[in-house]
């Protein structure tokens, strides 16, 4: 079994009102100093080993993320990330 | 500045049903050897350099996640992870 992680982003043109809402909120809840947030997604997979990269990819991109909206990067982590 | 990525994930004890019903589908779709997916959260933030650990941390606890369900990760990137 391998652990997988699959980040799920919206892309750098694409406005990302959550994002906003939390950067917009985090002065007035005391927090100064944080420039810009990004919204995403992360997903935690276990895989047979038998899974390539290839097809870890076609799950990200067909699957996982809207890739009109989204860019998405996949990464093996072993024992924890 | 520094870029600082903030993981939320559902914890362990806590169903998740989104993981849940991603793993239904995927056999679905052609996909067999996923055994198991979670879905989470991911921020990514730009923050002044003066920003230390402990602020960063209380900004994940106290606002980003939903410390009853969800555990955080806050980990420092430098050049894209």
């Amino acid at each position: 079994m391998a652990r997988v992680v699959v980040s799920v982003m919206p892309k750098a043109e694409i406005l990302d009102p959550q994002g906003q809402a939390i950067v917009r909120a985090l002065p007035r809840l005391g927090f100064d100093g944080v420039t810009e947030v990004r919204q995403g997604k992360r997903f935690e997979l276990e895989v047979d080993d038998a899974i390539d990269d290839a097809t870890l990819a076609k799950i990200a991109e067909s699957f996982l993320a809207n890739t009109v909206i989204e860019e998405w990067t996949v990464t093996r982590v072993d024992g924890g990330e």
